[in-house]
C-alpha cells in the first residue's frame, strides 16, 4: 500500500485516470478520467479501496495520514469552484459516494448536500438567490444524513415533513414555502437529538467523516454482500469514497438532472437514449418516484412527456458532443449521469453501460463496422452466460392471450408464474420449485434476494432505468417496469388493474421485451436468432479452438442442437430410453429374469426399440461423431418403489409378489451413487452391454447403407480401473466386428470411456491402452471427488456458500483445485500412452463459461453440454481461446 | 529367451543351480544345487520354464529344439546311471514331475515308472530281481499314464485291480502274484484301448512326450489355477517339468521312502523330524493312506512304530549328515524327500520347509543363536501376516470340555464351528456368514476352496506331512489330522466315533496344537506370547522407523493394544461411546430437538459420558499420543429405522409419531457415505463439535492433574476444503485455549485432519496450512477413489476377483495405483507446506503387511490398525524398512 489515499481532480486537472480502477474505484477513475478528456466534472477528491481495506484491518481506525491529505484535497476544490467548505458566503456542499471496483449499482450509501448548516444554508440563498431551494435542500440532507449516517430509520424523520404538510392543511412537497421548510429544518435537528441522543452534527468536517465513515461501512451490509456474493465480486476488494461538490438539478426551471446510454441498453439500437427531469435531483430519476421525461425525440418511445432535446437543445446538442467524445474514448457504450445548474452542464459520472445480451451483440457487432473495435474485442465484450436469455423461449404469438396491462419493456424475455409480493416469500417459494414472479410497486435493494429468486419482475413505477430495470437487466430477468396500471395493495396481497383484482398465487405471465402482461401462463417458442447473432457466433467460431458438442438422448434434441452449432453429439445417454412406457416393461422383465435366457427374451424386445433411436439420431447428425454411453444407472431405478405400485408390476409380470419385493430388496442399495451401476452392470451383466452395442452397431450399418455417414463412439461408463474397460472392449468389439463384416461395408467406430472416477483419472496413463477417447464425467468425478451426493448436498450446500466455505457451488462451476486437478491428470497421464487422445467433458460444466474456460487451458478436443447452451460454450471457448492470446 | 530348454544333473555334474529358481523352478534347481554340494541325487534333467510358456504362446506347440535337447539330456543321464531308455537289459525309468518358482504342493501332475513296456519290464525283472516288483510298477504306471496323460478317471482302471483280487478270492494288493499283475498289465492295456480308441503307448519317447505334455498342462487346471489365486502366483510364471532317473523305495524290505524336516515345523523345536515307509513310494507317505514310521526316536511323537535310526542305523546316520549339509547350505529349516534303494540313499527333493509362525519365529530366534543367520534376515523370514494365528485366541484351558477324538495336533490354534463333509458347502456356508469345520477322512487338492472356507481341518487319515496337515499350515488354519477313531460316513452325512454319531450341522471344537476334537463350541483365551516371540519383536521394533499405533475407542482396547505394542492410539471414534443404551437417549433428544437450545440441552448430558471416557482412555495410553475423531457418521445412523422402533421411540420422547417421523424422513440420504456427516455436521451443528472438544480437554486437563501426561490430538473429519477445517479450528482452538487457562495448568494439544477424500489430497498444500497433522482414512479414501460403496460391493466384488479384474479386494490391501497415488500426493504435497508434518493412517489397511510396506516407502511416520493386528503391522514395518535397505 502506497501512503496516498487521497486523489483530486477538477477543472484542468487530476491525479487520476481510468486505468487506476483497483485503486480508485469505478466511479473515481472515471471521474479523473473525464476531466483528463475535457468533459465538465464537478470538483473533488477520491479516497482510495485502500483505504477502506485498511480502515477494516486496523479495527476501523483510519491511517493516519488520511486526514491531513483530505484538508489538502479540500483546499484544491475550494480554489477550483471558488467557494468554501462550511464558508457562509458562498458554501462548498459535496456529494459523498461509494465506488467499488465494479458498478454496485444502489447498493451502498450516499450522502448528498453535506456541508449545510445554519450559516452555511445562508450563502446558499444567497448564491441562489432561492430560499426555498435551500431550506429544502437542508431538510433533504439533515433527513439522509440522519438516516445513513446517524442510522435513523427514514420513516422516524419523513414523518415530520408529512405532518408540516398536514399542519398546513396541503397535499404536496412543493406547496411548503421557506418558512414552513425552516420550520422543518428545526424540528428535524429537535427529532435528531430525541432519538440518538445526540445533536445533529453543525461543524461540516464532523459531518463529512461521518459520511466518509457510513460509506465504508456500507460495504458490508447485508444487501451489499448478498449483491457481491451474487456478482461475485471478493470482500476484500472494498470500496472508495468520491467526495465531489454538489451541482444542482433543482434549483429552478433552468436545472435538470438525467441518465443517459450513449446506445439503447435493451435493443443496442445506435441511439442515444435517457429519461430526465426538470428540477430535480439524480435520485429522482433513478429511484423511479417521477416519471422521467424522454431525452430526446428519436428515444422518447411511449413518453408523451417533452424531451430534452426539444426544451434544451443547446444543452441537449453539449450533451451529444460529450457522450460522442466519452463512447470514442472508452469505444464502449456509456451510462452517463448529467446535471443542469442554471444552464450549465456538468457530468457527475460515464461507465460502461449494462445492457441485454441482445443489446450486447449489436453493440459489438455494430463497433466492429464502425471500426472502433475489432473482432476479438467484440467476442470479449458479451458475458457468454447472458446468451442464455437470448436463447430461451418467448411468449407463443399464435397462443391465446388476455393481455391485462402494459408497462415498459425493462428486460426481455418471457416468463409466468403465480404471483409473490414480497421478495423473502419469493425466495422461500421458489426454493420449493414454485415459479413466481414478483410484484412490487417498486423494488429497492432489499428486494435483490426475491429478484434472484423470482422468474420476472413486475412494478407499477419506475423508468427503463429505475432499479428494477437495471438490476433485472443485469440478472437476465425479464422484467415489466412502470406499468401505472397495476395498483398494489400490500395489505390485501393483491394488485388491481380497472375493477380486475389479482391475488397472490395467481398465474400471471410477463413479456419483457414488451412490457405486456398476460393473465394466466402462456406457452412459449424457441427464439429466431437474427443476423447480429448469427455473425456474433461466425466470428467466435472462428476465434475458438474447442469443439462444442451436445448432450442429446433423442433425434429431435439432436436436431435442435445442431441448430444452435452442435458439432457433434458429446453424450447419449441410453438409459433415457428405456423409460418410455412401452419399453420399460421389457426392462423390467429383464431385471427380473432369474436365469441369462431369461435376460436375453427380455433384452431381445429392446433391441429394436434401441436400434431405432440410433438410427434417428444418427440421420440427424449425418456425418458429425456421437458417443453413445453405454447402460449407465443402477437397475432397482428402473423398479416401481410403492407397495402399489409393486404389487401392479407383479400382476402385469405373472410373478409373485413376495417373489418381486425380495429381487427389488435384493437390488437395494445403501450408496446407488457408488453401487452396482455403470460398467460394473456390464461385467455382471454383459449380455446388457451386448444387445446395446448391437444395437448401435447395427443402426450404424443400416444408416450407412443409406448413404449417411456415421462415426459412432460407444462409450463404457465408471471405469475405475482398466481390466473393466479391457473386458468389455474385447467383447463388444467382437460384436460390432462381427456385424460390419456381415453387412460388408466399411465403418470405423471407436471404443472408450468416460473418466468419472478419482482412480480413472490418477490411472489415465493405463486406461489409455484401451481406452480410444475420454469423455471427463465431472458431475459424478466431482461427486467423488468431494465425497459429495449431489442429491444430498442441498440439504447443506446453501449454508457452506453462506458461512463462504465454498465460493462457487461446484457442481455448477468446476472445482479448479480439485476436480480440475484429476481432469488435469488425466489429460496429462492419457496423452502420455496415446499422444493423440481425443478428449472431451460431458458433465453439466461443459455449458459453464467459466468451465468451458478451464477445458480450453486444459488443452480437451471438445466440450458437450445441453442444445440450449451449446451458443454459451462456443462463445466462452472462443474468449478462452482469446484470454490466452 | 535363450535358445537353452534343457538343463541336466546327476552325479558330480551340474548345469544348472539354486539361483536359477525362475527358469528351473523350485525343484530342479534345487536338485541342481544339492549335486553342487555333494548330495546324492539321481541323474535327470529339467525342462525350463521359458519352454512352458513358449508352449502356451505358441498354441500348445513346443519349440523347435527342444526334441534335440531332450535327447542329449538323455544320453548323459544313460551314461551317468549306466542304464538304458528303452533298454530291455538295463531299463532306464523314469519320474516326471512339474516344478513351478514356488512350491504348488500336489496341484500339478507327476507320472511314475515311465519307460515301462512289455521289453524294458524283462530287464527290470532282471536288475532287481524281483519280478513281482517289476510288474506292480508296470501296472501303476499304467493306472498313472492311462490317468494323468490319456485322461482316463482313476476309478475306471483300479476297478481292473479290484477285478483281480475278487477272482483270487483276496483281500490285499500284497496278495496278488507276478502272473497275476502280469495278467493286470494286459487287462488294463485292454480297457485303456477300449476306453479311449487308443492303444497304450509302448515307444519310451512317444511315453516321454506325453507326460511332458500333461505336466504343462496341468499348470492350467482349475485346482492350480485356484491355488495361484489363493497364493498370489502370476498366470505366466508357468512350471518346469523334471525328468529324473527312478529309484525304487519298494523294491523290498531293504528299500525304504520318507519325508523329512531338519526341524520340527509345528513347534520349531531343533528336532530332525520326518516319516518314512518301508517298501513304499514316495507318495505312499504323502497321500496318507498308510501311517508312515517315525524317522528317529527323538521326533516319534505318538506313534509306536519303529524308527528308521533303529531299523537302518547307518543309513540314518547318512541321512543326518545329508540334512545338516543342507541345512548349513541353505541357512534354513528344509523339508527333504529321500529314498532308500537296495541300501542306497538318494535325495529327490529339498526345499525350504513350511512351517507354523510359531515355529518360523522359534527357528528364526534359534538360528540368529547358532550364528547362521543375521538379526535381519530373522526378521525377513516371518510372514507378518501369520502372526495372526499366534495372536488369536486358544481353548480356555477352564472351560468344560467333552472330548470326543484325538488326532496330529497337524496346524496349531483352535477353532469351533459346525461339522460339513463336502468343500463346496463348506464354501457356500462360510459365505452365508456360517463357521464350519471340514471333515474328511483325507484331504487333496479338489478341497482347496473348502479348506480355505472352513475354520479348521479334521481328517481321519494321513501323517503330519499329508495334504490336510501342509496345507492347514500354509493356511493358517487349525488342523487334526489322522484322527483314525472318526469314522467319516460321506453317505449318511454323519461321522461316528465309537457309537457316538456326530451329523453334519453338529457343533464341534479342534485344537490344533494338541490335536484334539471336543464337542460343542469351546471358550477361547487370548494366548500368552513366548519368550521366543518377545526377543523377535523387539528385534523388529529395532529394525522399524514406522510408528505402529492402534485404533481403540474403549479403555479396554487401549490396555490391550499397549500390551500388543501399540505406541498410541491413530483413531478413537467418539460415536462408539454414543450408542450405551443410557446414552442413545440424550443422542436422539439432541437430533431431534428443533432448535439451538433444545441441542445444546441434549447435548449437555451427553458431556460427562464422553468426559469419563476420554479420561479413561488417556489414563490407558499415559503419556502416547492419543487422536480423537469428532463426531462422524450422518444422523440418522443414531435412529430407529423400522415402524415399531419409531413409535417406541415417540413415546420415550414424549413427541408425536407424526413429527419424528417428519423428522427421520427429513434426514434420510440417498448416499448417506456421500452425505451430511463428517466436519459437514460440525459446520451446520457447531454446539456437537464444540461438545466433544469440551469433554477432550477438560479430561485432559483433569488427568494432567492426576499426573498422568497427555497428548491429545483433535482429528476433524471428512474435509474437503481448507475453509471447513479454519471454521472448525478456529471454534475448536478458542474452546481448547480457555478451559485450559482456567485450568491453569500447561497442556499441548493439536488440531488435525482426517484425509479420507481425493480433494483433500489433491489439495492437502493448503489444507496443511491449517492441519496440524494428516491422518490418511484410507477406508473411505479408497470408497471415493473408487467410487464404491464398501456396503454394496459385496454383490459384485467376487465375480471382479472371479474374472481377475481386480487382483485383490483394495478394502482390504491399499490399492497402490490409485488411493496409494492420492496418499503420496497428500503426503507431499502436505509436507510442502508443513516438512515436519506428523502424517498416519488409520484405515484398515494399517494393519496390513502389504499396505504397511507402502506406508513406509511413502515416509508415514505411523500406521494405526486393530489391537491383534499391532504386531503384525510392527512386523511388517520392520520388514519395509529392511526391504529397503
Amino acid at each position: 500500500m502506497s501512503g496516498k489515499f487521497v486523489y483530486s481532480f477538477g477543472g484542468d486537472y487530476t491525479e487520476g485516470d481510468a486505468s487506476m480502477r483497483n485503486l480508485l474505484g469505478g466511479k473515481g477513475a472515471n471521474l479523473a478520467e473525464m476531466i483528463k478528456i475535457g468533459v465538465p466534472v464537478p470538483p473533488g477528491f477520491t479516497i482510495t479501496t485502500e483505504t477502506c481495506v485498511a480502515f477494516y484491518e486496523n479495527k476501523r481506525n483510519y491511517p493516519e495520514a488520511l486526514q491531513d491529505q483530505v484538508r489538502k484535497a479540500m483546499r484544491k476544490t475550494e480554489t477550483t469552484i471558488g467557494k468554501g467548505f462550511g464558508s457562509s458566503s458562498k458554501p462548498l456542499l459535496f456529494s459523498v459516494r461509494s465506488g467499488a471496483r465494479v458498478s454496485m449499482p444502489g447498493m451502498m450509501d450516499t450522502v448528498l448536500n453535506l456541508g449545510l448548516n445554519d450559516e452555511t444554508v445562508k450563502g446558499l440563498i444567497a448564491g441562489s438567490g432561492n430560499a426555498r431551494f435551500a431550506y429544502d435542500s437542508y431538510r433533504r440532507f439533515i433527513q439522509m444524513y440522519g438516516n445513513v449516517v446517524m442510522g435513523i430509520e427514514g420513516e422516524k424523520l419523513e414523518v415530520l415533513l408529512e405532518e408540516a404538510k398536514t399542519r398546513k392543511g396541503v397535499a404536496l412537497d412543493t406547496e411548503l414555502d421557506e418558512n414552513d421548510l425552516k420550520q422543518l429544518v428545526a424540528d428535524l435537528k429537535k427529532r435528531v437529538l430525541e432519538i440518538t441522543g445526540k445533536k445533529f452534527p453543525e461543524d461540516p468536517y464532523d459531518q463529512l467523516w461521518g459520511a466518509i465513515t457510513a460509506v465504508f461501512d456500507s460495504w458490508n451490509t447485508k444487501r451489499a454482500e448478498t449483491y457481491r456474493k451474487l456478482n461475485n465480486i471478493p470482500d476484500h476488494w472494498g470500496t472508495a469514497v468520491n467526495v465531489q461538490a454538489m451541482v444542482f438539478g433543482n434549483m429552478g426551471d433552468e436545472c435538470a438532472t438525467g441518465v443517459a446510454f450513449t446506445r439503447d441498453p435493451s435493443t443496442g439500437d445506435y441511439l442515444f437514449y435517457g429519461e430526465f427531469l426538470i428540477n430535480a435531483q439524480g435520485e429522482d430519476v433513478v429511484a423511479g418516484i417521477r416519471t422521467p421525461q424522454p431525452i430526446n425525440e428519436a428515444g422518447r418511445k411511449d413518453s408523451k412527456l417533452p424531451s430534452l432535446e426539444t426544451v434544451m437543445p443547446d444543452l441537449y446538442r453539449q450533451l451529444v458532443e460529450v457522450y460522442q467524445k466519452l463512447e470514442n474514448h472508452y469505444r464502449d457504450m456509456q451510462d452517463l449521469e448529467f446535471t443542469i445548474e442554471n444552464h450549465k452542464l456538468w457530468l457527475l459520472q460515464t461507465r460502461t453501460g449494462k445492457r441485454t445480451v441482445k443489446a450486447a451483440i449489436k453493440i459489438a457487432v455494430d463497433m466492429v463496422t464502425e471500426g472502433l473495435i475489432d473482432k476479438p474485442e467484440a467476442i470479449l465484450r458479451v458475458e457468454a452466460e447472458k446468451l442464455d436469455n437470448l436463447l430461451h423461449p418467448t411468449l407463443d404469438p399464435n397462443a391465446k392471450k388476455e393481455l391485462i396491462a402494459r408497462g415498459l419493456p425493462a428486460s426481455p424475455g418471457a416468463a409466468g408464474g403465480e404471483i409473490v409480493f414480497n421478495a423473502d416469500e419469493a425466495e422461500t417459494l421458489s426454493a420449493a420449485g414454485r415459479k413466481v414472479i414478483l410484484v412490487r410497486a417498486e423494488t429497492s435493494p432489499e428486494d435483490i434476494n426475491g429478484m434472484n429468486a423470482a422468474r420476472g419482475i413486475l412494478t407499477s413505477r419506475g423508468g427503463m432505468t429505475s432499479h428494477a430495470a437495471v438490476v433485472a437487466r443485469g440478472m437476465g430477468k425479464c422484467c415489466v417496469a412502470g406499468c401505472a396500471e397495476v395498483v398494489v395493495d400490500y395489505a390485501q396481497n393483491c394488485f388491481k388493474v380497472g375493477d380486475k383484482v389479482f391475488n397472490k398465487g395467481d398465474i400471471i405471465t410477463l413479456d419483457g421485451s414488451t412490457g405486456e402482461v398476460f393473465a394466466g401462463e402462456i406457452g412459449t417458442i424457441i427464439p429466431q436468432l437474427d443476423g447480429d447473432f448469427a455473425t456474433f457466433m461466425s466470428w467466435a467460431d472462428e476465434c475458438r479452438r474447442l469443439k462444442v458438442r451436445t448432450n442429446a438422448d433423442t433425434p429431435h434434441d439432436a436436431a435442435v442442437a445442431r441448430d444452435f452449432g452442435a458439432e457433434g453429439i458429446g453424450l447419449c445417454r441410453t438409459e433415457h430410453m428405456f423409460f418410455a412406457e412401452e419399453r420399460i416393461k421389457a426392462v423390467r422383465e429383464m431385471i427380473l429374469a432369474d436365469t441369462l435366457a431369461g435376460r436375453e427374451l427380455a433384452l431381445a424386445k429392446l433391441l429394436p426399440e434401441q436400434k431405432s433411436d440410433f438410427c434417428g439420431i444418427f440421420k440427424a447428425m449425418d456425418g458429425l461423431p456421437v458417443t453413445v454411453r453405454l447402460l449407465d444407472p443402477p437397475l432397482h431405478e428402473f423398479l416401481p418403489q410403492s407397495e402399489s405400485d409393486i404389487k401392479e408390476l407383479a400382476e402385469i409380470m405373472g410373478v409373485s409378489l413376495a417373489a418381486l419385493k425380495e429381487r427389488t430388496e435384493a437390488l437395494h442399495e445403501f450408496n446407488p451413487m457408488l453401487g452396482h451401476r455403470g460398467c460394473r452392470l456390464g461385467i455382471t451383466y454383459p449380455e446388457i452391454y451386448d444387445m446395446q452395442v448391437r444395437a448401435i452397431i447395427e443402426a450404424a450399418c443400416e444408416v450407412t447403407k443409406a448413404g449417411v455417414k456415421v462415426s459412432p463412439e460407444i462409450m463404457i461408463p465408471l471405469v475405475a480401473d482398466v481390466k473393466e474397460l479391457s473386458f468389455l472392449k474385447e467383447r463388444s468389439r467382437a460384436i460390432c466386428d462381427r456385424i460390419i463384416t456381415a453387412a460388408g461395408i466399411s465403418l470405423e467406430y471407436m471404443i472408450g470411456t468416460m473418466i468419472e472416477l478419482p482412480r480413472a483419472a490418477l490411472t489415465a496413463d493405463v486406461i489409455a491402452q484401451e481406452a480410444e477417447f475420454f469423455s471427463f464425467g465431472t458431475n459424478d468425478l466431482t461427486q467423488t471427488t468431494y465425497g459429495l451426493s449431489r442429491d444430498d448436498a442441498g440439504k447443506f450446500l446453501p449454508e457452506y456458500i453462506d458461512k463462504k466455505i465454498f465460493t462457487n457451488d461446484p457442481f455448477v462451476s468446476i472445482d479448479i483445485d480439485g476436480v480440475g486437478t484429476l481432469v488435469e491428470i488425466g489429460v496429462t497421464r492419457g496423452r502420455t500412452t496415446r499422444p493423440n487422445l481425443k478428449v472431451g467433458i460431458c458433465g453439466e460444466h461443459g455449458g459453464e463459461p467459466k468451465s468451458v474456460a478451464f477445458c480450453h487451458r486444459t488443452a480437451l478436443d471438445y466440450v458437450s453440454c445441453s442444445p440450449f447452451r451449446v451458443p454459451i460454450a462456443r462463445l466462452a471457448a472462443a474468449q478462452a481461446a482469446l484470454s490466452e492470446a
